[in-house]
């Protein structure tokens, strides 16, 4: 079981002018205890003359519990010579020695101060692996929390559980919410033993634990002829299995759950809705401190390409919108943080601003599944520091999606590939979603230049990395799917351009595109879907004049020469865009070669591997999608490039 | 293991005037004693009084081995009292057999008589059965020779012989032609005593049993390094390989083989072609008598759709032509019937008029890949039989596909349903292909009406489910893919419609459909292909004056305002074939319904079930294909009927 230690793997430390550390833990907290083995793994290797005292007053290194407000939140002071760190709790002691420990990798230890204090509570990381260790949408490798229907703890475990907390992850669902071919029984007798070993584990780490459960649950494991939320029979089945749960597996998070979502069941075959739904559960958790956390992907998924008034992207906001206020409050209610199903490029759901009286998560997703599945670099970091930055327009003061949201989750990349993430360079994407789930306010500048300086030693490849890393996203998009048209991959594995793939399907995914104009009309004369943003966000979208160009084809339907704020028309832009999207990958690979010899072998061949791949792909986007466009409109390219016929 | 008996199912016998039967056999030829077999089986049960003496002088049908030309030919005569049924061997018996007992089924058995004398000495079933029991492009359930491995022998094995028998098909090659997956040791020890018996009971049956092998075998089974024919350790292991798997399986056919096609292995990989691939197998195995079946199914499958002279249609001819005369004696070249693959409509293959030197052989395809995948009734006889007549100009005095050939064979559409072939109107295909085969000036309309009757008691059963038959196709190719474009359908399963899902894809299936044209330029100005035809087809097909309009845009791109001879605009052309095609499909399924308590309640529902997903899915395609072209040509429909946007 060879696999790389990420951004935990020890580098050289330069600038490093102590000698001498002892270190004394007087709190005997769990996680305080992680905190002083991560000091010792990593200055022992930094300084190998160095001597660790247990339980000495000579300090140079001091943990300790203060009261500070937050539990999670700590302190870093060192002035050279001698280090403080304080936590609100043994996982803010836990947090702070990473902070320490990044300091001292980042800057040498020297003059360094760091507060640090979480701005969101909930910070987690879902996978979507099924028990066989197969992964949906997983594309580096198969699951290493499951094996063959066993559940699976090991040094891999291990080191996971350290890298989540070492960017303050507080939470992870192991299994998909896709719950079938045996998950079910994750709430069994069966997995008693190992789910409790793998809390212990987490929990040393500050990590909760969830499960994905079944709806059906009272059927599929209980065997009894039904899940209606509001039957006696099954409220008693979940409390009493919940109670024999929780009892046996002490510490469990809680369950997330997705129901009536995609064929999953859910209370609408009993005619019930989803706050009764989630509050059947909620209710079965509540004594033992359970969240449940129910995923709002809700839509109609047998839709009528002919019919253009039904909207996927309205469906979760009529689900939901009506159950403000609703839902136990130990439901969290997960939104993903575009109406539709992380495209490349979304508005923010409406959601955020409209559910005030209800607990509600974002859901992002770190696995590429439409944003080249870590064959094409994407780092979506920026697109989430930006997403958290809307402004919902709900009235309260401060009114972004940061501010009015409990938690943020993001579907995990991982697997157990040597590098945890298939591409090295995704491997930022999973940093960088817990560095900004914790401090919302760092900058994606800010947090790319540490991941890069953590994985890199040469300066050359940190500025090339950073430089690829922060376009990446941009690029993507460009020589993708333009104006926020989304859904122009091939159907199924959603890998490459299909531009009317999903033209004519039952998904809800249409581009509309015709020899005069394109678009989904979404405004007061189309779906109506934009006035379901809070004013003034309602008229911004509405209005073709308003609509930012980035979003003009998801909110409007307009023709080929409409004249964009950016001043080039939509099929100059859509050609423009493509062509120079593909010269920036070129450019990112020749960037990338540039690191021959300067970065470990590995690393390198990775990376040039799937630059190939992406040059190739990027290549069949440029070139299909302006094909599309150029046959359907027949404006010709105003520079004159080389669309095929 | 219950399962229909399809057109062999006993059915009361109207109108029998003969009383007593006696029968002698005096020959002793396995198929002399199936025959008997057959008859005692069919007549004890139509007259149950009647008692059979074997070995008596008092005859009322008489079997007699006669020194026919042909051994597989028949001759049947009745009186209505006494039948006499000759044979050329034991085979010819059998099948005069079978025409007796056809000719009592559907006439009764009063004056009769017939001649039978097969058009084409090899008449073949290919089965894309895989060794676990899966079947490629399988719409029938499972295999029913195969399962995890295993080759089964059992009832479901000897009623299928007595079909292919009955109908006159004499060979059958059981595994799938993409060898894989542990099928490449169908050719080892391991399957010899299976093999053997299955000989045995497809040589009752007059039955030559195949088997596909894989090219690399040497590689795969033998273990060594190459399978380069030209390498005489290849020749010498496929030599001794072949002469101990012969002396132990005797009277096996031969191979069947896919090389150099679809990612299979073949002689492209060691510099050599086609001719030194499949003579090194003919070598092997001309001791024994055994035959070596080349597909001609070869094509660039990476394409690129940008590229728009190298063409897929050329592939085959560009490849085997050079090699006319070249191989084996005991090699047959199996050519499917068009250049492409089983599309509803394309043009005869070029190779049937270019090989004058080689055996060629047609490959038909009755499972429904490309046409309704059994869940749409699409009746291919016609089709089949317009095949087989159409001209190649190659310069012989009969020079029709059907005189060119010394063989015919057809993917089977059977599986292990009820019905052996998904639908119950599906078996009409299997018969009639049978029957085709055997006798190629049969008309489609013959043959529909016998498996009707044989089918059917009732008198408007069979008249409602002939017409359903005989215009099916028609249909179906109206309502999907127009004039010859074919690839129309969704990738990888190849049901439904995707009018692009093909297009920018690496298979080279395109239409080049853009606002102002459609179509594939094929002829002199384009890809050349047409000038693949012998003369005057070249000139025929090159001009688009004379090109048939059922083949126009396979051959040409043309505006959408283009007449065809038929006086309609190809874009309106479009819309009719779609509203009436659609249209008809409705109408068969009216006239299904007008069956319920006339045939048995497991056929009619078959049939309800069948025809509600046709429709279903026919107006996916009217509606799906119509609107493409009207969003590309923004030509209004004629008669205003609904094409949505």
């Amino acid at each position: 079981m060879e696999f790389s230690q990420l951004w935990l793997g020890i580098k050289p430390l330069k600038g490093c002018s102590i000698k001498t550390i002892s270190i004394v833990c007087k709190e005997h907290v769990e996680q305080a205890c992680a905190a002083v083995w991560e000091l010792r793994n990593e200055l022992s290797e930094l300084l190998p003359e160095v001597s660790f005292v247990r339980g000495s007053a000579d300090l140079s290194i001091k943990l300790s519990i203060a009261p500070l407000t937050e539990p999670e939140s700590y302190t870093v002071t060192s002035n050279g010579t001698s280090a403080s760190v304080t936590g609100g709790s043994g996982v803010g002691i836990l947090y702070g020695v990473f902070a320490l420990l990044r300091g001292i990798r980042l800057y040498g230890f020297g003059e360094f101060e760091e507060c640090g204090s979480p701005t969101s509570p909930l910070r987690m990381l879902d996978h979507w692996d099924n028990i066989d260790g197969s992964i949906e949408r997983g594309y580096s490798g198969r699951s290493f929390f499951f094996k063959d229907g066993e559940l699976l703890i090991n040094e891999r475990t291990v080191t996971y559980a350290r890298l989540l907390a070492s960017v303050g992850i507080n939470a992870c669902a192991i299994n998909n919410v896709n719950v079938r071919f045996g998950a079910e029984m994750l709430i069994t007798e069966k997995y008693y033993t190992k789910l409790t070993s793998l809390i212990e584990l987490f929990g040393r780490y500050g990590i909760k634990l969830y499960i994905c459960v079944d709806f059906s649950a009272p059927i599929s494991v209980g065997g009894i002829a039904t899940a209606d939320p509001l039957d006696p029979a099954v409220q008693s089945w979940w409390s009493e299995h919940c109670a024999k749960l929780f009892s046996h597996v002490k510490g469990l998070g809680g369950f997330l759950v997705k129901a009536d979502s995609e064929g999953r069941p859910g209370p609408y075959a009993y005619g019930r809705d989803h706050a009764d739904g989630a509050n059947l559960l909620a209710k079965a958790i509540a004594p033992y401190g359970g969240k449940v956390i129910w995923r709002a992907f809700v839509y109609n998924c047998s839709q009528d390409w002919r019919d253009e008034k039904t909207d996927r992207a309205c469906s979760a906001y009529e689900t939901f919108k009506p159950l403000d206020g609703r839902f136990e409050p130990n439901v969290i209610l997960q939104v993903k943080n575009g109406p539709m199903d992380f495209q490349v490029r979304e508005p923010v759901h409406p959601l955020f601003g409209a559910m005030p009286k209800t607990n509600l998560m974002a859901e992002l997703q770190l696995t590429q599944e439409y944003t080249g599945q870590q064959k094409h670099v994407c780092c979506l970091i920026p697109m989430f520091r930006s997403f958290l930055d809307s402004r919902t327009c709900c009235d309260a003061e401060n009114d972004s999606v940061g501010d009015v949201i409990c938690g943020i989750s993001a579907v995990s990349n991982t697997g157990d590939d040597f590098c945890w993430t298939g591409s090295e360079l995704a491997a930022a994407n999973l940093y960088g979603f817990g560095r900004l789930a914790f401090d919302r306010f760092l900058t994606a500048e800010k947090i790319i230049a540490e991941w890069c300086a953590l994985t890199f030693e040469d300066e050359l490849a940190r500025r090339v990395t950073a430089e690829i890393l922060l376009g990446s996203h941009k690029a993507y998009e460009a020589y993708t799917v333009p104006l926020g048209l989304g859904w122009m991959c091939k159907p199924n594995h959603h890998y490459g351009p299909d531009p009317w793939g999903y033209e004519f399907d039952r998904w809800g995914t249409y581009n509309r595109a015709d020899r005069n104009a394109v678009g989904v009309d979404r405004s007061h004369s189309g779906t109506g879907y934009a006035a379901l943003y809070n004013p003034p966000l309602a008229e911004v979208y509405d209005s073709v004049n308003s609509c930012p160009d980035e979003l003009l084809l998801f909110f409007h339907r307009v023709p080929y020469d409409h004249r964009l704020h950016s001043g080039k028309t939509v099929i100059q832009h859509i050609y423009d865009a493509h062509f120079e999207g593909y010269e920036q990958a070129e450019h990112f690979a020749e960037l990338w070669k540039t690191l021959e010899g300067r970065i470990d072998e590995r690393t390198f061949r990775n990376g040039c591997e799937r630059f190939t791949e992406q040059l190739r792909c990027a290549r069949e986007w440029r070139d299909i999608v302006n094909t599309f466009f150029h046959r359907l409109s027949g404006i010709d390219d105003e520079k004159g490039r080389t669309i095929y016929p």
